[in-house]
């Protein structure tokens, strides 16, 4: 099994960027950042309904993302893998835990009404880091 | 034609990061990050002959590109389009200027005997800002 490598992990616990790479339905790449994290071996993101991605990976799981090191953007990782479960449970709760660890704050201020909240979880298949 | 609008162009001249999404032989992502340049229109990067995203981009051509703000994540660019020109011409140049901007240094420190250096031409053809 693929694992995050423990000096690495620090860029799944501080205020990095992911940049999630998905297919378009032509097979075309989409690409966009977003907030993450990890539960245990698995890369976690929270995203929702009706987003690109999210209807990108609904079709297709196969996923990119690579982070750079918000502090030494020379140091990065990237990771390959599947979407290994989508989950509507807890997640209001992930993306506010999300935005107390980037922005200091209790609740997500991007919450819209309708808003169905989604998280992501991501085995990895391959894994490449520098720095 | 699309454009990069002009009060995102900053994103493209200062020491912000590019992730390059390019398409596997497998049709899966691939995403890894890169300096990233402006001429005209056309958002150009610049990469080396042998690594994965460049046998990626010789196959198939499109590309997407995301790009936050590094002093603040929350102003991103997001890119989708067509590579419409690979050369070699100039390529070491180039390299060794990105290598000024970002690190200020009159030479890339990464050039390895045997490398072949190539710029990469990308034509936009979706793009959406935030922030």
């Amino acid at each position: 099994m693929t694992t995050i490598p423990d000096e690495f992990k620090d860029l799944f616990t501080g205020k990095h960027f992911a940049h999630i790479a998905t297919i378009q339905p032509d097979g075309s790449p989409q690409v966009s950042p977003v907030w993450v994290a990890l539960e245990g071996d698995l890369v976690v993101f929270n995203s929702a309904e009706g987003r690109q991605k999210v209807k990108n990976l609904d079709r297709d799981t196969r996923v990119a993302l690579s982070i750079h090191d918000q502090e030494n953007p020379y140091r990065y990782i990237q990771v390959r893998g599947k979407v290994v479960e989508k989950t509507q449970e807890g997640a209001v709760q992930h993306i506010d835990q999300l935005a107390k660890r980037y922005l200091g704050l209790d609740e997500y201020p991007g919450h819209q009404p309708g808003d169905v909240r989604v998280i992501y979880k991501i085995q990895p298949e391959r894994v490449q880091t520098q720095g």
